[in-house]
């Protein structure tokens, strides 16, 4: 067996169903009618269940980018033209992007990775470089890119969390950027689901009405000319991914082997968050889901992986964006899950 | 004309339509598919015009959390007993409820006001005792209140705030506990509403389905009664309301003269806030709404008002625990809007 044929193999590593009763049974001790604090209480359940501990905490977290160029966007596919991913991996980089902003008011670390960028980039200090091609190839006339590049991808996003996981972070954040990529993460999300490309399709960074038709047709031709090669979910996501979408499969795949609390972004990473779901089942018991995006296939997704989101705030950036703004949530989540007094301690009487 | 009358008469002070528009015109500049921030973009920008400055911010927050006893608690409408308003008063001295431990995490400061348990409390350094009387009486038979002190319980919000604004407080949060005080909430949204009781009642603490519908009974009872005297909103206030409810208004009424954002916590909150609205049109400008409330009738409170909420996760606490929670999306909001670089300092390509 491969390398990457043995780690896939690998199980899933089990939620401690002891401490998230012994979770649950504090929730219900705590100076409040029960149930009245809402996802803010099972939120903190389940990061008990994950770090088989009945008080949870997320103080170290870690949010990692994936970056890359996508053949695709030669079909006119998308609203911005393909030299922002690279621009956008700069801005990264300097702190002006949403994501640099958001980890350094969460106090949370960042990496960006250049996956593969259709140019290679100047040396920058706060990338790192894993370009596998110069972008992925058109995948209306081909597939996207090989199955070894594919795995490649995988097992990137694979070390990166393995590299994050020895540094004791204690919740991981994974984000996307790259120009095309809401075409392919369709793309992938109708061959997963068996449903429409129509249904999917959506404007990405702005397409009008006339541009998601247009989008929308590319996607089913693709689909047509791959129909035979789209047997499992592997090939599914080389004959359709992206570079940076493979790595965020790695990531999730890593986070449920290890054990690690993920936070799932919007779209993109959701039809990620699929696929890694659908290569090992049992993975997302290491998923929380930030938000609904305003990307209309999203909800089909989280319907697929029966996911409850926090936020609906019709944010549709990607970059980790969504994920990055649900953290201030579950930490307060897990603050009143561990500080508030019980019944008991505040002498408060219960319920009549 | 009375301190009060004079006082009430003051108008609202109007937000900055200028800086609300840089503010917009910010928003489209930053690095990002304009509008994909969804409701961060929005939230900021609503601040921006309420602080007069094209880069708000919200780090110094003041909450104050009004507590009080409901005669109509007699008549049976709450699962949990009426000692338990003085023992969450202790508690949140102490530091175990909910809100002490927001405010903790959330590095803002936190006032305690007692506006009329039922009995006295010992002295507690951090709870300021405001008692007006020993409870409302059971508006079942006769006005919760007098008129005089439904003025004076209002301007203890006022004075709360107004010493809060001294303070150089950038934003301001106010909750209410008291056992009972669904009841008042719901009858005084009832007759504001002209809406049947039924549609509005909820279970509160937690009431099961015969509980709801015996404190209906109860409302629908009260509101028959003073049917003739319910023909002004200050009426309506001292014959249903609460003291910590009127407390609530005087806060909203002061945060619309002084021109202090606000936000706008659950189901109780928002009554007094639509109370407030009703008693000073435009006095909404200064507001920001955070959550949707369990308690069923908080979407028609809601709708009255044109809001928009920031989060939906199932909370039916109060405390201003809802508040207190969508601040950190808030400064992340102020954050995301300050520090991103716009297209042309990070040199990134606009829409094609």
């Amino acid at each position: 067996m491969s390398e990457f044929d043995q780690w896939l193999s690998l199980p899933v590593k089990a939620i401690d169903e002891r401490s998230k009763k012994a979770a649950e049974q504090r929730q219900q001790q705590l100076t409040k009618p029960a149930g009245s604090l809402g996802q803010l209480e099972t939120v903190a359940i389940q990061l008990a269940a994950m770090q088989a501990t009945e008080t949870p905490s997320v103080n170290k977290v870690h949010i990692s980018v994936f970056a890359a160029d996508h053949g695709i966007v030669e079909e006119g596919i998308s609203a911005f033209p393909q030299a922002v991913t690279a621009e956008m991996i700069r801005n990264f980089a300097n702190g002006g992007a949403a994501i640099s902003v958001l980890a350094k008011e969460l106090n949370a670390s960042l990496d960006v990775i250049n996956m593969g960028t259709i140019t290679p980039l100047e040396q920058l200090s706060a990338v790192s470089d894993q370009r596998i091609a110069a972008g992925t190839a058109n995948f209306v006339h081909q597939a996207a890119m090989s199955l070894a590049q594919c795995q490649q991808a995988i097992l990137a996003g694979r070390n990166n969390v393995e590299q994050v996981y020895q540094a004791d972070i204690e919740l991981f954040i994974a984000g996307e950027m790259g120009i095309g990529n809401t075409t392919s993460a369709t793309a992938i999300a109708a061959a997963l689901l068996d449903l429409d490309a129509k249904v999917l399709t959506g404007p990405g960074t702005g397409l009008n009405t006339k541009g998601i038709t247009h989008k929308a047709f590319i996607i089913e031709q693709a689909l047509n000319k791959h129909r035979a090669d789209l047997s499992s979910p592997l090939t599914i996501l080389h004959t359709l991914g992206g570079f940076e979408i493979a790595a965020l499969v790695g990531c999730y795949l890593a986070c449920g082997k290890q054990g690690l609390p993920v936070i799932i972004d919007g779209f993109i990473s959701s039809v990620a968050a699929l696929m890694a779901e659908t290569l090992c089942p049992g993975t997302k018991h290491w998923f929380l889901y930030s938000h609904n995006s305003a990307e209309p296939g999203h909800h089909h997704v989280l319907s697929a992986l029966k996911a409850t989101t926090l936020l609906d705030l019709g944010m549709r950036l990607g970059e980790a964006s969504g994920a990055a703004s649900v953290l201030p949530l579950i930490r307060l989540s897990c603050a009143l899950h561990n500080q508030m007094a019980t019944f008991e301690q505040a002498e408060v009487s219960e319920k009549s």
